[in-house]
C-alpha cells in the first residue's frame, strides 16, 4: 500500500492536471494525500467541480498559475493538442500525458513544432472497469508499472521529475522509447485483448450443452473478452501498426499449425501433426515462463495447496482464518468452480517450504486438502 | 463437497477399473468411500499395487470376477483395444472408458466388431497438473461435468448405470453424441489451449522491459500455456478434425481483422479499421457472456469489491475473517499483483445486494476498499 504521508513527496508542485476523469482525479487524490499542491482543469465544468469536491485539488482559471508539471489526462485523440497548448501556455513547466499509445502523439507534436525538450510522454499501467471521477482512487497506481517515454529532445530533468511523481503515487517507473513502448503494450496488452476476444467470439453460437463442459481454463483465457469495446477499439486503432505486426506473426504460427493438422476430415494421423502441435505447446511453455511473477521478480515456483470449500457464508473466512493462525503467507490464490455443484476448490499458492506445513495444519482441522 | 457416505451409492458394483493412473485410482477411492466393491487392474503390477495400498480397491486375477461395470482408464491410444477385450471377457458387464476424445475410439471399436450395445463412452472433465496414482483424490470429480457418450446401439440400461456412477462420485452427467462431444471439447478446451499457447509463444523472445508491463489480463490469457506438452499433444492429435475446424474459423476472423488493420506502417487511419476492431470486441463480449457462471446457472452478474491487501502473513486471513463476520458469502475472488510492490488487490465477487454492506463493513475496519 502506498504508505507515504504528507511531507514525504519528491514532487515539489504545483501539478496541473488537465482532464479530470478516472486517471486525472486519481492522480490528484494521490498527490493531495502527500500534500502536493494540485490544480484541476477540465473542458466540462461539472466534471472539474466533481473532482474538486472529491478532494483531488483546486480549480484553476487559465493563466493564473505557474505549475512545475502539467499532466494531460485527456482522451487520446485530443492529447497532442492539449500537450502542445500546455507547453505554450506554461513555458517553465514540464509537460506529460498518460495516453496508452505514445508514438502517434509524438509525431503529432512534431508536426505542430511543439517544444519537445520539456515534454516527456508517460503511461501508467492502471485502470478500472469503471471510468470517470467517481471511480477515482488514490491507490489506483499503487504497485503498477508506469512507463516513462522520453523523446530524443527531452531534457533529463523532465525525466527525473516525472519518475519522482510516479514513485510518489506508488507506481514503478520503467523507461521506454516511444516505438518500443507501443510495441511492448501491443505485445502484453492489446494483442492479448484481441486474441481473447477472437476466441470468445467462437462461442457466440455454441450449444449450451457444449458450454456446460467449460472449465477454469476457458474462463481464464476469455475473462478480458468482457472488456469495454469502445474504449479498446480506440486504444487498438491508435496502436494499429504494432498490433498488426504481432497479429501477423501470430497468424503465421497459427497457419503453420492448421496446415499440419490438415482438413476437418477423419483422415488417419498424417506425419507432422504430432510434431507441429508439440512445437506450439513447448513454445507456449517457454513464452509463459518469461512473464515475471509477483513483485516483479523472475517467475517463482510456488507450491499449490488445493482445499475443497463448501459454498456457505463464512467457510472461506474460516479457511483463511485458519491459514493465518498457521502463520503462513498466501502468495496467490484462485477459486475454481464447476457447473451445478455447491462446492469450490481454493488453490492457495505458498512458498515450497510452507506447503507441507499448511497441508498438515488444514488436514488436522478437517479440511479436504490436496497438495499438487 | 460430496457428502455421501457408505450405503448411499446408486452403483451396485462390483466395478472393475482397468488402468490405475490418476483417474482410475481417484474413481476407486471415490467408489470405495461409498462402500462400492472395486477391483483394480493395471499392466504395471507396481502401479496396481500402489492403487490398492492407497485404498482404491482390491487387485484382481483375470477372469475371477463378475463386474457390473468395467471402466477403462487407460491411455487414449490403447483404450479401444482395452474396451473390446473387456466386452469379450465380461459378457454381462457394461463397459465404459474415460478418454477425452470419443469418436475415434468408437470408430476403432466398430472396426473390431465390438459389442457396442454394452459400451457407452464417457469423459469426466476432471484432471490435475500431476498424474499417477499418488496424485489421486476421491474428490477429483466433485462438481465437475461428466460427459456420457452413448452410440446408437448402446442399451439404455448402460446409460443409466453410468449416469448413476458419475452422480455417485459427485460429478454432473451431461449426455452427448460422439462427434458432438469431440466438437464441444475442441471448442471449450482444446482450441483455447492452443490459442493460449500460440499467444504465449509470441513472448518467447520478448524484452524483459516489455514483459515488466504485463498485467493480470496477460497472466490470465496465458495461464494454461504452462500445461504439459506431451499430454496435450496426444489429446489434440486425437481430436484434430474438430480442432482444425474451429481453428480455421478463428483464423478466418483473425485474417479479416489483420486485413482491416493494414500493414505494419504508420499510415493514416484507414476506413474500416475502427469498425473491424469494434466488431471483434463486441463478438467477444457476446461469446464470453455465453459461458455459464458458477453452479451451472446462466452467467450471473456479481458486484466486485476490491480491497488492497498488504503482503504480510495473516492479512488475507484477517480480511476473510472480517468478511465472514459481516455474514457475507464470497461468490468468487481473485488476487491481483503487480511488479515490484508488496501489495495485492483482492477482488471479491458478491451478489449485488451484499456489495454495499461489504464495502461499508470493511471500510469501517480500516481496509482500503473500492466498489467497481
Amino acid at each position: 500500500m502506498s504508505q507515504q504521508t504528507i511531507g514525504t513527496a519528491l514532487t515539489r508542485g504545483p501539478v496541473l492536471i488537465i482532464g479530470t476523469g478516472l486517471l486525472g482525479t486519481s492522480l490528484g487524490l494521490a498527490l493531495r494525500r502527500l500534500g502536493v499542491n494540485v490544480y484541476l482543469q477540465d473542458t466540462s465544468p461539472s466534471a472539474q467541480a466533481l473532482a474538486r469536491d472529491m478532494g483531488a485539488g483546486e480549480e484553476v482559471q487559465n493563466g493564473e498559475i505557474d505549475p512545475e508539471i502539467v499532466l494531460v489526462c485527456a482522451p487520446p485523440d485530443v492529447t497532442a493538442d492539449c500537450v502542445n497548448a500546455a507547453l505554450r501556455q506554461y513555458p517553465q513547466a514540464w509537460v506529460s500525458d498518460v495516453a496508452s499509445v505514445k508514438n502517434t502523439i509524438l509525431q503529432e507534436l512534431k508536426t505542430q513544432n511543439a517544444d519537445l525538450s520539456r515534454y516527456v510522454g508517460s503511461h501508467p499501467m492502471a485502470g478500472r472497469e469503471r471510468s470517470g471521477a467517481t471511480a477515482a482512487d488514490a491507490d489506483l497506481f499503487a504497485g503498477r508499472p508506469w512507463a516513462i517515454v522520453p523523446n530524443p529532445q527531452t531534457q533529463s530533468k523532465a525525466i527525473t521529475t516525472l519518475r519522482a511523481l510516479a514513485t510518489d503515487v506508488g507506481a514503478i517507473p520503467v523507461e521506454f522509447e516511444p516505438a518500443e513502448h507501443d510495441l511492448a503494450v501491443a505485445l502484453v496488452s492489446h494483442v492479448p485483448q484481441l486474441i481473447s476476444s477472437l476466441l470468445a467470439a467462437q462461442l457466440k453460437d455454441a450449444d449450451a450443452s457444449a458450454l456446460a463442459l467449460a472449465g477454469q481454463g476457458l474462463r481464464d483465457v476469455t475473462r478480458i473478452a468482457a472488456s469495454d469495446p469502445s474504449l479498446w477499439t480506440a486504444i487498438i486503432a491508435g496502436n494499429r501498426a504494432s498490433v498488426s505486426h504481432i497479429l501477423r506473426n501470430f497468424a503465421k504460427d497459427l497457419s503453420k499449425l492448421t496446415d499440419a493438422l490438415g482438413g476437418a476430415d477423419e483422415a488417419p494421423l498424417a506425419p507432422g501433426v504430432v510434431g507441429a502441435v508439440n512445437q506450439v505447446m513447448v513454445a507456449g511453455n517457454q513464452g509463459q515462463s518469461n512473464i515475471p511473477g509477483k513483485h516483479g521478480g523472475a517467475a517463482r515456483r510456488y507450491k499449490i495447496v488445493s482445499v475443497l470449500v463448501p459454498d456457505r457464508p463464512g467457510e472461506l473466512a474460516r479457511l483463511f482464518n485458519e491459514v493465518g493462525q498457521a502463520g503462513i503467507n498466501i502468495e496467490d490464490l484462485d477459486l475454481e468452480h464447476s457447473a451445478g455443484q455447491p462446492v469450490g476448490q481454493a488453490r492457495l499458492s505458498v512458498i515450497p517450504a510452507s506447503a507441507e506445513k499448511l497441508e498438515q495444519a488444514l488436514s488436522a482441522l478437517g479440511w479436504r486438502v490436496v497438495l499438487d
